[in-house]
């Protein structure tokens, strides 16, 4: 019995929207479902209670960062992520691949793996597809990330097969390496840059590999929304349907809800979190910016309507001050009013999908919402 | 009916240590209690709900910041500062006047008030008994002070005996300036340095003033503890025993519990939540720095035993990660852990004296406490 399984419960007839739930060794989530992020084993600001209150149930937590700090060993001698965070649902892990590319001159990438320096401490560091999967096996994630390479946009047609192709030497590599299928699932990435061609042949190299879930990688890096919307309706067709999907890296409405569209189960993103600690609160009708002056004596919530514990509890006005005091519970209540908001979001795209109204839904959405 | 009531329920027969209730438009509260300080109409890091489940039962917020920032006016209109900020248990709200006096150079005290200049933008500002006693009902606190001149320490008796006669004069000011006996108590704040006979007659003219209460004022500004303690063990008696007694500034175990003997009732002090935000946390036995090497892989809780969130779920190891990662959710668990202790410290104190062993109580704690 694999530890991640997806039960699919309904496919959009119009769309490639689909409604699901994710097994996983702590608990079953539903799709389409988005990660609140816990980078350093924290979604910044949040305790695990306010996440479930919230609706949140499963986290993504980054494999570089709890590498370099406080280190895998470390979290395995506590008992796993989910002991040593406190946190007894689903977790889903990166590889670390994104993040030490993202390093730039910081790092050097052999056939081997990638050689970086710390960004904490300035150290020597290694990572590959072996170490990744290690490492991941000692965190104790539901679901791990093999290790691949990021394709940057632009990207030649020969750089981008080059690359795609180490990429699935490396997920070979990954799979090799693995001693937890029992308890945990490794998801492969799909690459191929912004190339069709190339995004097929890594769909059907991954698939053939049989890991327990697909993402649809090198996405959302700086190319036009209109260019990844149409890789993606180009590849997700390509990969099982009695599997996941993860799209990493989005976690706006407007492209949640274009990703669902295409088929995209799960997604990530750092950006509710990041916007909450600038006073950016997310709302159906798009961004406001709570620091203004415009809502220092504004008495409504920060979004009429909204059920969140912030906006059942808050005035704008209020909101405001805490900002401009700089105090910590305005961070607490904006990101906790963001995450509650794209959860909702995906519960009510969901829910349009079991009821076989996901084009007026999305149709609605794009009614009321000014990005 | 006053606003404000004191009910005594029991008398140490050893010490002057005592138990009572207070009784105020936003309920009552047990005595000795420690008030977590929200200086900025919030707790450093907390929710209402948190204190709530901690214990608190009332706070204290600072007048001169709020005045400041986002300004009496504005938060009147939110309908006060329960409403405000959302606390609906008892509010207790400073004068200013200490907050001033510590600018230095960048205020004037005369007979009328204090020209100051605001440490937000350097605007110039006004405080007088009148302003201090207008804003504190337009806050709405349950509990408001007179506005009084802080001696400093040292200071000589000709100095100390001047600025007492002046925070006589200004309590009567504030007497008459009060409009909302109905919703709101004044606490009178017994002035007159280090001099016994200063304090004594400022003790008997601000008594004459039948106030809901009295602060004993001008401690713990940087005398020896022996010293603060000599002052309160002479002041405390010349205060009516029918009303609370108010020591401001005090928050340590070892200072609340010599507090709590010579009859004080009520505490508050910005030190449990400013310590947190360096990783300090307060234990029975002292303080304990968690940034510190030693507990990298202490699985422990803070405190064995403690019964608080941050104790029940998470480890010393844990906590110190997310110090070092620079996390904010190690400032949340800190604050609440060192809350928690002070307000379970005033708990099993009040249950001490209730059970007429309060004098071993104190025994034991200083058996097993560092300082």
């Amino acid at each position: 019995m694999a530890s991640i399984t997806y039960e699919l419960q309904k496919t959009c007839p119009h769309t490639g929207a689909r409604a699901g739930l994710l097994h996983t060794p702590h608990g079953t989530f539903q799709t389409p479902m988005f990660m609140p992020v816990g980078t350093q084993a924290t979604v910044k600001t949040m305790t695990p209670e306010e996440l479930k209150d919230m609706g949140s149930q499963v986290i993504l937590s980054n494999t570089y960062h709890l590498f370099l700090r406080p280190g895998s060993e470390l979290i395995e001698e506590a008992g796993g992520l989910h002991t040593f965070m406190n946190w007894d649902q689903a977790i889903l892990t990166d590889s670390g691949g994104f993040q030490v590319f993202s390093l730039g001159d910081m790092r050097k990438i052999t056939e081997e793996g990638v050689t970086f320096r710390s960004h904490i401490d300035g150290s020597k560091q290694f990572l590959s597809p072996e170490v990744a999967t290690k490492v991941q096996e000692q965190l104790g994630s539901d679901i791990a990330m093999a290790f691949d390479e990021c394709i940057p946009y632009p990207a030649d047609h020969d750089y981008a097969k080059r690359s795609t192709a180490r990429t699935t030497r490396w997920a070979h590599r990954c799979q090799e390496a693995r001693h937890a299928h029992d308890r945990q699932g490794m998801f492969g990435i799909v690459q191929g840059g912004m190339y069709k061609d190339l995004r097929k042949q890594s769909a059907a190299e991954l698939v053939a590999m049989d890991f327990e879930g697909y993402s649809i990688g090198g996405l959302s890096v700086g190319e036009p929304h209109d260019l990844m919307n149409e890789i993606l309706e180009y590849t997700t067709p390509l990969l099982p349907t009695d599997k996941a999907r993860y799209l990493m890296g989005v976690g706006t409405a407007d492209c949640l809800v274009e990703g669902v569209a295409r088929g995209v189960d799960m997604f990530d993103c750092v950006y509710p979190t990041r916007v909450a600690r600038n006073g950016m609160a997310m709302t159906w009708k798009g961004r406001l910016n709570i620091r203004n002056a415009a809502y220092s004596r504004d008495w409504g919530p920060l979004e009429e309507g909204c059920q969140c514990y912030t906006c059942q509890n808050y005035s704008r006005a209020y909101i405001r001050h805490l900002y401009k005091a700089e105090e910590i519970l305005a961070l607490r209540l904006v990101t906790y009013h963001n995450l509650y908001f794209l959860l909702e979001f995906m519960r009510q795209m969901r829910q349009a999908i079991l009821e076989d109204r996901f084009p007026q839904f999305r149709m609605q959405f794009w009614d009321s919402f000014k990005k």
